[in-house]
């Protein structure tokens, strides 16, 4: 028994220390853009704008891919143009989002939308997540110190930017709906990285009895299993049960979220956008507790988008 | 006589540096908290987004409580996240905003929105009100020396963040229309704070002939008389006739303002929302000028957008 | 004709020293800042705005006379304020501000929108063009020494800062589409500084064959003429036929743009936004390639705009 678990211990020791010194660079960078590129080239309305704007396409693309390292260097005021520095990895990007985008006979696109290549790059991707959360935490403490917030934000910052500034991207690519944004309607990506940031930081501060490296091989594991679970499934492996209970216990002064979200949710979102302009306050509610974690970016909205202008056209 | 003036004087003097020697942390910050976030609470849709999103509800009262620091920080280009240095100052806001939005049978919420304790907040929140406008003056000395335009927008900044930053808190909770916005309709906070923000700096750079001290005693007195005055009569204590003096001197090449807003006006405005969706350019007239300062923030505009949401059904 | 080849390289080396010697302060940034409100005053709204806002109209109108101060400021980190430290060039443009809104019987206004005197101002404003666009290309080699993507950045955000910037300026003055923005559907002035910045950035990194001062008496000229061609006839110098056919080369994996566009486009859209509410994507299919370079900012978007709200209106 004692023997398993050395030789449990061992392996957990040695995978951990693997991933903390696995360079990123080049092929998890790469597997990070081509997720990046494929997320943004599934949105509606992308393709067309990809044939009639090919430099507002690139810029979205970039901002998918160098998001985090975007929304870091404007929360830390440093200049956004410094991006640009890396020449290497902006080449790489734009390299990627030529193929994605133009290839003849779309190839490229095919070949990387096939199930098991997005699964195995998905999930790489997830690994970069992790790295990204880790360094934004280092980086957040050469400058403030153990300061919690700040490193939970400046981590959640670089892990999630692209998704944080979804609407900037959405705005950039003339598709923009000031009724949503993702602080609103978090998606999954989102999500899991707060998680992530603010476990990372707790661990940071030692409130966490765990070692730093098994926390980020246990975190990248879980990510990586959930992301593939639910790829291939096209479900989601949901926080739901866990986020109730908590914002039962915090956040319900009176009565339930949950009925309140059934009471104004989804119905009659769909009704008043449908039915005009501007969706009303209660819209807000979209967003239901306890929601399923979104999955897949692009194709969810996708289905979603076409199914509310379905019924326009009826 | 003379000894009446000298006592008025001595008073004066010992009421002012009073002022200027007093404390703000905590009880003057604390009532700048909650009138803070009783603002945002009495917001239309604000009760719902607790329900639904607690995270964006808590991000949009911190920035209607830290609105000044985090445009002042914008425009001196520092880090926003810098913000989160002061930790005692967000855990404290976060206190006060999780007891407004999330206390058993909403109490905190009734007990500081009764109108005795919500005048005296509001008037202990003017006293802040002065004091950042003071603190954004010597700021931009400290950073520009005496240039006149560079202290007015840090003091006005400073002072009046939380309105000027209006737009992207309601982007934030998803009920932002671009039509408007605080520049071209401003509040009546907005406006009192430029105003002094205006004159402490032509006292600084040494245009009017009043002691620093008094000039920050009168214009704190002024404000809080006023703010009180407004509450409770729930009139406003308006500057339209200097205004319109000041507008019809400088600004009317041609034609009077006034008859030009009574032309295209509310009711064009109105007409054109209801219809469908946007508002055509003469819609910005809705500022008519001379306006009536505009008195309680959420108070008038849920009224404001109750009615046209009536119009709409009926 | 040795002679005669010689005067000719004499004439411009001498033209081109003196281009690169020729201080713009006074009266080029005159012309600059008289052109830059005068393109705002065009615009639909902007009068109406004049007379009931003037501060939002001020505060526009220094974004279209410093936006690519502005523009090169966010791109670096600076402070934003620091505009307001040339307290000169703020006055001298706030006063012809002040004179092309307000002066009596619109004077100034009607001498400056004739045709003659506006093709010298416009042609002296692409002089201060080509210079910011130099000046771009010096800062950034100053910060960040031969970075092509960075030197490019630089120098279109400071010579098309106003038109990049638009969507922030549309927002201030209230009448705001989300939909568009200039990446998607670029300007005929954003788009010659692009190219602008892309042939002096390359003869910065020693591509271009050419001496410097005699490409930027090239560049000049160039815009100059066809600044002065465009405005005398109305119509435009357009790229479409090397754009379509670099478009062609580079992105179009498996059908044309033009027919896609033809497809999608202008008639599409302006049914979808007569309907109601909001552009559905094929609408970014507006910009359609080999679009014609738009001219007048002002006076084309006004018709078109006028043009759709008649068909609104029938």
């Amino acid at each position: 028994m004692a023997t398993v678990l050395n030789f449990y211990e061992a392996a957990v020791d040695e995978l951990s220390d693997g991933l903390v010194d696995l360079p990123l660079y080049p092929y998890f960078e790469i597997a990070h853009y081509i997720v990046s590129v494929l997320a943004l080239r599934e949105e509606p309305g992308a393709r067309v704008l990809s044939r009639t704007s090919p430099l507002t396409c690139w810029f979205s693309s970039m901002l998918n891919c160098f998001g985090g390292a975007l929304l870091t260097a404007i929360l830390l005021a440093q200049p956004p143009i410094q991006l640009f520095i890396n020449s290497d990895d902006i080449l790489l990007a734009s390299v990627i989002w030529y193929l994605i985008f133009y290839s003849p006979l779309d190839g490229v696109y095919r070949f990387t939308a096939m199930l098991p290549i997005k699964v195995v790059l998905s999930v790489m991707k997830e690994v970069t997540r992790s790295k990204k959360i880790l360094s934004g935490i280092t980086l957040a403490k050469s400058k403030y110190q153990d300061n919690l917030p700040i490193m939970i934000s400046i981590a959640w910052a670089k892990g999630a930017g692209g998704g944080l500034l979804s609407s900037f991207d959405q705005f950039v690519r003339g598709i923009w709906i000031p009724e949503k944004n993702e602080l609103i309607r978090m998606s999954y990506a989102t999500r899991i990285t707060l998680i992530g940031a603010v476990l990372f930081s707790l661990k940071e501060i030692e409130y966490l009895p765990v070692e730093k490296n098994h926390l980020m091989l246990y975190y990248t594991i879980f990510t990586g299993i959930n992301k593939c679970w639910m790829m291939t499934t096209r479900s989601a492996f949901t926080f739901s049960s866990v986020e109730c209970f908590l914002f039962k216990l915090f956040f319900t002064g009176d009565f339930s979220c949950c009925t309140l979200a059934r009471k104004f949710g989804i119905f009659k979102t769909d009704n008043d956008t449908s039915k005009g302009g501007r969706v009303n306050s209660p819209g807000v509610c979209r967003n239901k507790c306890p929601s399923p974690a979104r999955g897949g970016r692009g194709n969810r909205r996708a289905r979603e988008e076409a199914g509310s202008r379905n019924k326009k056209h009826k």
